[in-house]
This record gives structure tokens, sequence and C-alpha cells, in this order.
């Protein structure tokens, strides 16, 4: 028998690394309202609300706007399995790793996916993927904007309207941008894009944000075969959001209330001065870690704002300093992934993470545990 | 622009319809505890300390025991997309909506399904599922143990020893009965259930607890094919849960600390204790609905204690008095559900929504609003 359990009391943490970010108090008291039905008329009216604050953060008209009842991975895994039918092509975009879950789940689909990759932490070669369009005539072309592995920044448009000029759907994940810098689909010309509640929008993760063009509801209409998810089934979530509001899973109140009071502060603060802390912010970091003989593994003109990755120095335990910072400051900074793993911590600055005070405590705490590192081996 | 956007600040809700159920005070506290990183040793604690309390819950040993990133329905997804590969047979007993849902999934994992129906409201008839296993020799037959549709209870023990016997998988839906009613998986020999966290656990709903025999997991190891969705895939996921501690997805850590502090209030009051609680509940409430001369739709020896589905007497529009209930009192009561609809309305006991004065309430407000038509007919 298990019976009594001791209360779970963490200590507090600083959120500096990929995701979760700070969430603020308004949020969090959103999450402690009591949970209402998910097909009560006040959670109904909840959902509608939500609906053109979605559409003003992708910068989009799209009726199919809506939030998917999971983490980040759902939303990508929704666009693409949705929109893929058993023997279609993809052309998908790797130089990270959320390019490369988009090949685990294209495969997944049943399509077949073309890879056109490049060395994570360089952008995509657009070229190459334009030819792979040109060769491959596949139905749609998918790629990351804001690669949280590597921080690098894809630009979109260029890919974009070749894409659409050759009928081709575009997919673009936005889980670490959106909110954080411009995000802007209807005018780039992208057919889907997906984002996550815990980054650049403030709220605690759970939710993915996702928006679909009308021509991609029409592919997904014109399937073959049924979508090889029916949690994460568009047209069934597209019928629960919509007018008829036809049960398709239990929605946690909870979680879009947070997310709700996350986009009234986003809204509050408006869009271009958001874009514009994360931009400030990410340069006083790049100038603060030069300061300590620090500097990012991107080059300037790829950078993210909201996702820095450090390079470590040679010879410094890089776990190592991350269990310092978390347990003497209880700061939380991210470990390189993959290719990157090892080689540089990723520092965080998104939605209320992204503060001038944040940006001096994690420099701070860099310094410090540096400089006793570099005592010892003197 | 959307801008300024008003508060939501919905009116508070009796939830005793088909779930979400009431959430105890301690529980929304947790929810509003700020985030945790999805790799922080603290939160890798939190994961720990939860195995053990969903073990027990589920009476099982099941080492593969622990909490998908979605609703119940990802966890039935999760368990037929898992379990079955392309091409596989799978009996599943249908007698309501969630059954049903079952079958539906069973096809869009590739599996051949053989549907052994019933009518609603009426249990499985086991010998035409042995009758199944006998003619079809599936990989797996899978059913529902609590009925949320019907308020069914469906014995489990025969049909998973013929099917175990013949070295078929079981898997049973314990969506509404886990917390509420006795579950014993290891003793009935279910080599695969999945729950949800909003019904009589007392969380808000995201998180499907499940768990996975050995038997179950050489099945998943041994498939032929990928699954069919990331998100879902139990072999990553148990990279997760287990030592590695592989990145899957950002776990929510607020709403796995809100099912913690529900578990500890479970185990508080102790399993038997809640059944017997549960069980209390339903029968004053059936008692009490004899007395304003309503009746369940379900034979006595079959009822769910959790799920009372009441005739709704004839002549009466039954989604005016939900809406009654609704508006006057804040009493959220469930609707029937697809051959149910407009002939029954679900009434809801579930973990902290099954107290004697919620019963008095609910059997109250009804009253009031029968009487009310029956003067307006006079």
């Amino acid at each position: 028998m298990t019976t009594r359990q001791p209360e779970f009391a963490p200590s507090p943490r600083l959120l500096l690394g990929p995701g979760p970010s700070a969430v603020p108090e308004r949020v969090l008291r959103a999450m402690a309202s009591p949970p209402l039905g998910h097909l009560d008329p006040q959670y109904l009216e909840l959902m509608d609300r939500l609906r053109p604050l979605l559409r003003e953060l992708f910068q989009s008209e799209n009726e199919l706007t809506l939030v998917m009842p999971g983490t980040g991975t759902s939303g990508m895994e929704a666009c693409l399995l949705n929109l893929l039918d058993v023997g279609d092509k993809a052309v998908i975009g790797v130089n990270g790793y959320f390019g490369q879950r988009m090949v685990d789940i294209g495969w997944r689909s049943g399509a077949e996916v073309i890879a056109v990759e490049r060395p994570w932490g360089e952008t995509l070669d657009e070229d190459a993927i334009l030819e792979a369009i040109e060769d491959h005539r596949p139905k749609l072309v998918a790629f990351v904007h804001a690669e949280t592995s590597t921080g690098i920044r894809q630009p979109v448009e260029k890919i974009a309207r070749a894409a659409r000029d050759r009928g081709v759907l575009v997919v673009v994940d936005c889980v670490t941008s959106l909110g954080g810098c411009p995000v802007e689909i209807d005018r780039w010309g992208v057919d889907a894009a997906y984002s996550a509640s815990q980054k650049c929008l403030g709220a605690p993760s759970g939710l993915a944000p996702i928006t679909l063009s009308e021509r991609a509801m029409e592919a997904i209409f014109s399937r073959k075969t049924p979508v090889r998810s029916f949690y994460l089934d568009l047209s069934l979530l597209a019928r629960y959001w919509g007018r008829e509001r036809v049960y398709h899973h239990t929605a946690s109140s909870p979680l879009l209330a947070a997310l709700y009071e996350a986009l009234r502060i986003v809204f509050e603060e408006g869009l271009e001065a958001r874009f514009e802390r994360h931009q400030r912010q990410h340069e006083a970091l790049v100038a603060g870690l030069g300061e300590i003989g620090l500097s990012l593994t991107t080059p300037t003109e790829s950078r993210l704002p909201m996702l820095n990755p450090v390079r470590v120095p040679a010879g410094i335990d890089e776990a190592d300093v991350r269990r310092e910072l978390l347990t003497e400051h209880g700061i939380e900074i991210g470990a390189g992934l993959g290719e990157l793993k090892g080689k540089a911590w990723r520092i965080g600055l998104m939605g209320a993470s992204a503060t001038d005070n944040n940006v001096m405590l994690v420099l701070g705490a860099l310094k410090k545990s540096l400089a006793r590192r570099s005592l010892r081996t003197a």
C-alpha cells in the first residue's frame, strides 16, 4: 500500500531554457479556475473568444484556427497526419531536431518523405528545396520557422511562394516563434502552421494553437484514407470548434482559460512591442555574453531572439554548469540537443521570461560559474 | 485588431455530468503551481512519485504505467495504435459510444476490426465475444469496463481469462471506473488499460493514466511497421518515463502536479472507502429519483455507481430541463449520447462530486423543474 504520500512542493525555478517559459501570475490564477464542462455554454464562449486572438497571432484569416489538445508535437502531428495521405510525397527541410521529427512523423502518415538536409545550425538551402519540389512534385513542403534545437530562424517567403505557385501545400512549424517574432501566415502564403502554449505565449504547456488555409482543408476533405489518428483528426476537431459543437474530447477548460489569459497579456502589450522586447533582450544577452567571453553558435543574420545557443568553452563540462545554475540559483537553461549535445547551452528568453533582470541574472550566474572553474584549473 | 479582450470570469458550476467532475481546492492550487521544465530533476521526481500511485489505482505491478499527455481518448488511441499492427485482427465489443470509438480507432491503426455488437444500455454478450475470438483468432480483444454513454458496467474477468488462454491481448477502457469502483488489472488478466484524470480521480482533464503488461510491451516491440502516431508512441514515452529520460514532449507539470495531488486525496480516503462512497451516493440518488417518479435506464445488476442514466419522462423536453438546471441552479448534468439522445439525462457522481449534498441538490432541482412543467401542462 502506498497510502500517505508527501506533498509535492518544488523549489521555484527561473525558466530560461527552451521552454516552458515563466508564466505570469494572472495566467496561474486562470489555471486554478474550477473546470467547466466541455459543452458548457460558458466554455463554448471561451473557445469563441480565443479564435480571433489566435488569428491575430498567426496574422491569418483562416476559418480553421483552433487549439489542439496536446503539446506542440500534437500540432506538428496533426498537420502532417491530416494533410498527408498514403502514397503522397512530402519534401521536408531538415536542419535540426524538429525538422527530423517532422520526417519521422511524415513516414508514419504513410507518405513518401524527401528530406532535404543541411547541417544543424545553418539555415535551409532554399534552392535545394525548390529543386526537390521541381523534381518530386510533392503534395506538401514542410519546415521549421524557429528551430528550437539550434536557434536558427528560417526565412519562409521564398520557399512558400515557389511552393504555392506549383500547387504545393506549405506547412511551417512556429512552435518557438509565435508571439516572439513576426509570424505572418497569410502574407507568407503558408497553408498550415502550429505552435505551442509554453514558449513565447506565456502559458503552461499542453495546448498547440494551429491554423489551416482553405486549400489545406480541401486537401483533408478529399483524402482517400482516414486520418491515422482520431485524437488529432482535424475534420472532427473542426466540428467541435465550429457551429455543430460535436463532442470530440473532454477539453481541459483550465488550460484553455490560461491560454486565453496569456493571450490577453500578449495583446495588452501589443505584438510589435512584444517582438521588440524579445529582440532587445536578445541583444542585451549577446552583448553581455561577449563581455564574459561567450558567443552564440549561430550566424548573426539567422538568429532567433528567443532561443540563444551559447557555445560551451573548451574544457568546460556543460552539464555541470547547468546543474550549478539550477541548484545554486534556481535558473534553468537548456542543454544542447542532438548534434549540439555537450557543445552548447540554450538560453531561452521567451514571453514573460524575456526581461532585463532575467538577462542580468543568467549572465551573472554564468560568469560566477565559469570564474569558479577557471580558478580551479588555474 | 482585437487588442483589449474582457477577462474570462465564468459562473461556477456544480459538475454532475459525465465528467469533468468537481476538482478539490488542493488540486486547483496544484494546477496554479508555476511550471517546471520537463527534464527538471524535481519534475522527474514528480513522475517517479506518481507511478506507484497509478499502479495501486490500477491494482497492477506493470512496469509500463504512466500518464499520456492528452485526454482519455489519447489513452484509448495509444493502446490501439501501439498494439495493432497493419493487418492484425481486433475483436471489439460495442454496446455504446465509446466501444464505437474503439472500432473507429482500430480501423485507423490499419487492423481488421471485428465488432461484436449489443444494443446500447445492455452488457456485452460474453459468449458472442468468446465465439468471435475462436472464429477470428485476433491479436487483441478490446471493450469498455464503464461505458460512459450508457452507465453500463461490463464484467471483465470471463472475457479476459478466455482471451489470455488463447494468447489474445486484452484491452479495457477504465476511463469512468478508475477510482470509483474496483479495477483490478492484474487479477483480471488485462494487458492494457487506460483512464482519464477528470472523472473519479478528481483532477482537471488533459491526462490519461495508462498501464501495459509485459506481454503488451513485447507485442509493441515486435511490431513490423512503426506506430502511426509519434505523439502517442509508447516505446518513446517509455524511454521518457523510464531511466533514460529521453525527451519526447514538453510535459505540462501543473497538470501532473494536479493529478498527483488528486491521487494523494484518493489514497488519503482509501480506495475501498472511495468505492463505498460512490456506491452509497448512487443508491441515495436512485432512491431519491424513485420518490419523484424517475428511474434509471439500466438494469440493477449492471449499474455503474458514478454514471446514472435517468429516463426522461414522456412529454418532457430533456434539453430544456438541463438548461434550467444549469442557468437557475448552476448544476451541469449530461445529455444522452447517440442512441440515448433525447431519452436520458446522465447524472455523474464522480470523485469529489459524489457527496450527500450534491445528491440532494440535483434531486431538488430536478423535482422543481419537473413540478413546474406538470403545473404548466395541468
